[in-house]
């Protein structure tokens, strides 16, 4: 029995167990919305049991030759010690919070008992989500390399059949976590929290808290991930390819090893930990925002729609992604483009299903103007499409602007740096465009037109958003199978499999990256609308605050007042002078700014000096270890993984820290009015910074690889080189920085969620 | 009589004008803060006078050698062949944005009628301001090579007086044009608008259309001149420097007089441009908010005193600027360590008066709370001081910053620019931090602490901005004096004085580089602070746009109201419902944070595309003219001169006018609340960005230096090509884009200003 399988039995045993509390602690809702939440842990389940369906099917594949084993083996264990390592660290700083959420909700009493112990079960799964998409891929790519050498068909098959694992493991995690927090605090808050309607209010912000664990690992993951991976892939290719020009993957680069190694720790665990917690960031805050939207209401039964809402979405998404992923099935002899057509046909049927089912779930809920809240969902997928489509056409070869950034290449490496730095921030107007369009059209549906229902409105936002990640269970399979590809392309290389297997893996590669875009589309237009239904649920955690430290009243200015309960976000925001003219709002907002910054600049360096110590070690052994360009000496692999190890674990630190100190810190000093800066500062900046370091990455990327098919001169040319040092400075852009930002703007506002007590309590000015 | 005195002539004939206006004009206003105000143009008079010494004694100096004439003659002629150019172009822009006032004004009446006036004159006396200052540099730098010849001392004296001709015609004709608009309108806005306060009011918002045409005017300067002096720089260094391996600025290289007339264009007419912008954006936005702080007292004398101190302020500034300016001596054999501590002395000594003089002259003016509003003064100084030194850390190659940024080139240029973005990145902390603690002191201080005394808080931050700019004459002189440095070495170069000339104006050039950066954080820190001061501007427009429309009643969603003469910008604020939750407001702050990154990478994009033109065409040369590189035949430079200018002109024009369209759009579809979240989320991701860009820029043009000053191997070794890549593309980083993007942001919100009235007439949402 594997790790594996263990972890699976505890899932199930978990679950049951959520059945049985569920018995025997009835929701008190009517009976047919009780039924259809059961569909929500009953997802997860069928997630769950579908990932390890697929895993079990990958396992059964042969793994190929003894040198594709060992190299295998070599890559796992390598990936393993990492995460023993990061877990390690973020331990720690797991260990830290909680001592502190500790003694804010028992010492001073600013916060419930509950924190402490759903910010950790967060974390768990988070972590637990890349875990087990990376053993995964670790075990996939000697397997998908030894059946690509039958057919290209066949490698993807186990590529993306291992993807789906990580794709459902993700949603199954997601839910089962949300499901568990939800029946267990509907049982243990109190129902007469100063309203009916206020209970729910309680137990969604408490729920938040796990959200906020999820963003801590997810940051930690993304960004020691992306520091290990561009550190070894800069120093493998500065060193190996440009000086001594050996190809990439080749056994005799000392780094080849840690560069698979880190394919596997940024690519797989951290993307797996970081779709975890926008997956879950999205449902929670909306599901936030339906209790808050109800608050003022006594209709605790709508309220109560308005939260599983999301969450049933969410459900009938996985089960359309179960149906897309065993939609893709391919002839045997099929060209690129048939695979390319079936692998778009799975993600396409399951968005156009997902459209067709909220209206019928959310009309079989009875939810309040289903209709145009299910409208939100079509606007969210819209925008996730046109911001795919968007990054497309700015990053893929198949466009002018990928091309001509590979001619800017004729001038030197200076022009192509200028061009991708041009081109990267000029691609930020669609997507925001497409946000801001997003944005008004799913608030005034949910709102039914009216700006001034702002209840209703930012809860359309966040449907759009988890409209967005509803397929994620698909979707993911179609990003993670793209690092899969890879390293089975690296496997192929290094056990010497010719060229023809490695053709076919590269193929495979690059059509992950076509079908990838779309994903990544709507994972960063979702963070956006995540982000803006997060600044709702701090002013309700505010109330909560207010509420728990006995303030039953908000006094404003001018003598008004109104009961703490029944203000809504606009009392809050005068009760607090949340408006555009306080200075200590402008403040925030600059260091909102800055800190989206502060963070890329504090990645992008610990990349650079990481990626230092590589080359000078790969250099060392190049020059000390006689025989190793002649494939005589093996070189010491294991010392390039010892070195990105410990490069990414001490790097990682400084600046996932500084993302939690930031707003808590900002809450000390500038209180209320400077943390919404804070958050919306960071966020309108990170989304931007975000979009542009991703796109330049992209386009640097492939304009490289434009070059390598042979136009401008091809491989080995003076354009190659030069679009080789653009490629090689995309790298850290669009896989250690760019994915953090997203992850850093939830998890600051999911900070000061949590902190919201504190801050009510204590601010300087 | 030379076209420069015949405008000299033109505006003391104005100045005169404004004395019998003014005397036959009394302002109604009691006697002393009369004799107060007639500081202003008296100092406005004195400025323009001692440039035209200044000016008169430079002409005076020997041109040197009949080549160094030719030379110079040369530059000189592109350069106003491309400033005609550009007149023309901007003239077109001009020609229509008064077409449109002149529809709001006297067709639907949403503006009043001295708007289009008022616009034309901030673009001609910004145009003016850095025709001028170009016209002197062109005429000096062949006067500071020849005075190199004889000492460093000679050299520096002409170079600074000629770099002081700009810094005194920028402040001069700013109070000119801000005294002569002040009392014009003055005379002819009537006195019965809604209530006694309201008059100044109306007067200093018309007032701010002429800042809007100064930016108008700065922004092609900058964009322009921007992208053809990197353009021409780019050209010549990757063709010339890298590929033929002649030294800059070699007669050989074809591109050098475009180089040598760019940095006139862009360092020089585009800087004092800017600066003229700045520096009465930042009395005019000063002054508007000095009239909306008292409008509901009915304390005019007080209200005036509060219009004319930031006035004062500068006015006094410009007294104490000349006295810097002549405490610049030297003794002869003065050695660099001399020159650099005279050059400081002067700076510092114009400061450290400044607040002594800020605290006697409010004083004086007995305005309320004088002496806590003069502290504003100190923190501006402090704030600008601290940026300068924090940019003077991170890029100068006396710190371990950039000598590590050098250092990172042993690993090739990826990892250059990798580091060279970290660094710049990172670089953005403490300037944001310093100019949040400015905010928050300058507001507190002028609002006696009370954070609800908004009006009196952001006069406070106001003119902490006009403190960072009242010593604007002497820090202009010590940056502008640069770029004529750079050119006299061009000269130098061109003209074969040797070698040990050269060496002289490159210590001139570096000289300038160390004392500017305290300039330059003064422009940098006071775009932040005016930018905020702008959107308290543009609600005091939404009034009086409401009032013309005859709202006279701001009617509240609860049924409340109150006038629109009396409503606080609280009331503004929660009548069009700007808060952070309004999908409007947001939508507009993710566009603002857009608009900046795409504004940038349409420059730099700008900057790629011309300089690829000159690549080409400086290597047509090479091929096709035979005997240029052995010096037999002479290269088509006017060619060079010719692409450059009509690449600038080209491309131009795209970047500037979104800037105009953005904010008008903006406020058609989303109204007022998207027009603030515009122009707040521009400001704030924009500050960041300029940061970003300059100090990148820098800290990589001097890694450069580094290397060549002799260390990591020196010029020509693997370690110098690297930092030359990053060097090349920090040249559009620091020169174009990132200077840009402070106009950019006041241009948008003076924009927004003018236009408020049509946002208010008419919109979407």
């Amino acid at each position: 029995m594997t790790a594996f399988d263990i972890l699976v039995s505890i899932n199930l045993f978990i679950s049951s167990e959520i059945y049985t509390f569920r018995v025997i602690n009835p929701l008190k809702i009517n009976s047919m919305d009780n039924i259809l939440f059961w569909l929500v842990p009953a997802a997860s389940v069928l997630a769950l049991c579908f990932a390890y369906y697929f895993h079990k099917q990958m396992m059964k594949e042969s793994e190929g030759t003894p040198q594709m084993i060992r190299i295998a083996a070599a890559v796992r264990k390598g990936a393993m010690s990492y995460l023993k390592q990061q877990y390690k660290i973020v331990g720690f700083v797991f260990l830290g919070l909680v001592v502190l959420f500790s003694i804010m909700a028992y010492g001073f009493n600013v916060q419930n008992s509950w924190v402490p112990i759903a910010f950790l079960t967060g974390g768990f799964f988070s972590g637990l989500s890349g875990f087990l998409g990376m053993k995964t891929a670790t075990y996939a790519s000697a397997r998908t390399a030894n059946a690509a050498r039958n057919s290209l068909n066949a490698g993807l098959r186990i590529a993306f059949r291992s993807g789906a694992v990580m794709g459902l493991v993700v949603v199954g995690l997601g839910l089962l976590d949300i499901s568990f927090w939800y029946l267990l605090l509907n049982e243990v808050i109190p129902a007469d929290a100063l309203t009916p309607t206020h209970k729910l209010c309680i137990i969604t912000t408490t729920m938040l808290t796990f959200g906020m664990g999820a963003s801590t690992q997810a940051l930690f993951a993304r960004v020691g991930g992306g520091i290990y991976t561009k550190a070894a892939d800069v120093g493998a290719d500065l060193v190996g390819k440009v000086e001594a020009g050996i190809p990439e993957d080749d056994p005799r680069n000392p780094a080849t090893i840690a560069d698979n190694v880190g394919d596997n720790v940024g690519d797989v665990a951290g993307m797996g930990a970081d779709l975890y917690e926008s997956y879950c960031g999205s449902i929670l805050a909306t599901a936030a925002l339906g209790a808050a939207a109800f608050i003022h209401s006594d209709d605790t039964a709508m309220q109560f729609k308005a939260v599983i809402a999301p969450m049933l979405i969410a459900a009938v998404g996985i089960i359309l992604s179960i149906i897309g992923i065993f939609s893709v099935r391919t002839k045997e002899n099929a060209t690129m483009k048939d695979l390319l057509g079936s692998l778009a046909w799975g993600t396409n049927l399951s968005s156009v299903l997902i459209v067709i089912a909220t209206f019928f779930i959310l009309w079989l809920l009875q939810l309040d103007n289903w209709m145009w809240i299910s409208g939100a969902v079509v606007v969210g997928l819209l925008v996730g499409v046109i911001i795919g489509r968007s990054t497309e056409y700015y990053t893929s070869q198949s466009y002018r602007p990928t091309q001509r950034l590979s001619e800017s290449g004729k001038t030197g490496p200076a022009t192509v740096i200028i061009s991708g730095i041009g081109l990267g921030m000029i691609s930020t107007a669609i997507p925001v465009i497409a946000v801001v369009i997003g944005i008004i059209a799913s608030y005034l549906l949910a709102a039914n037109g009216d700006f001034e229902n702002v209840g209703m409105g930012l809860y359309g936002i966040g449907i759009a958003a988890v409209g967005m990640l509803s397929t994620l269970g698909i979707t993911l399979a179609t990003d993670a199978y793209g690092p899969i590809a890879d390293n089975a392309g690296g496997n192929a290389e290094m056990s010497g499999l010719g060229a023809e297997v490695r053709k076919r893996t590269d193929a495979l590669d690059s059509l992950g990256n076509t079908t990838a875009a779309t994903g990544k589309g709507f994972a960063i237009g979702s963070a956006a609308l995540t982000g803006l239904a997060l600044l709702a649920s701090y002013i309700e955690e505010i109330r909560i605050g207010l509420t728990r430290l006995g303030n039953t009243n908000l006094v404003f200015a001018d003598g008004d007042s109104v009961s703490t309960a029944n203000a809504t976000f606009i009392d809050f925001m005068s009760y607090y002078e949340v408006n555009l003219m306080n200075p200590k709002v402008l403040s925030g907002m600059f260091i909102g700014s800055m800190m989206a910054f502060l963070f890329c600049g504090l990645t992008m360096n610990a990349v650079g000096r990481a990626a230092g110590h590589m080359v000078d070690e790969v250099r060392r052994q190049f020059r000390e270890i006689k025989g190793i360009l002649t494939g005589e000496t093996e070189p010491d692999y294991e010392r390039c993984v010892a070195i990105s190890t410990k490069g990414a674990q001490r790097e990682m630190v400084v600046p996932s820290l500084i993302a939690i100190v930031a707003p808590i810190l900002t809450g000390f000093i500038l209180g209320v009015p400077g943390v919404l800066g804070l958050l919306i500062g960071g966020l309108s900046s990170g989304f931007v910074l975000a979009i542009f370091m991703a796109n330049a990455g992209g386009a640097w990327d492939n304009a490289k690889k434009y070059v390598e098919e042979g136009n401008l001169g091809g491989k080995g040319g003076e354009v190659h080189k030069a679009t080789v040092v653009g490629d090689t400075v995309g790298d850290p852009f669009k896989d250690t920085s760019g994915p953090s930002l997203n992850i850093l703007i939830k998890l600051m506002s999911m900070v000061a969620i949590v902190m919201a007590g504190l801050t009510v309590a204590w601010s300087l000015f």
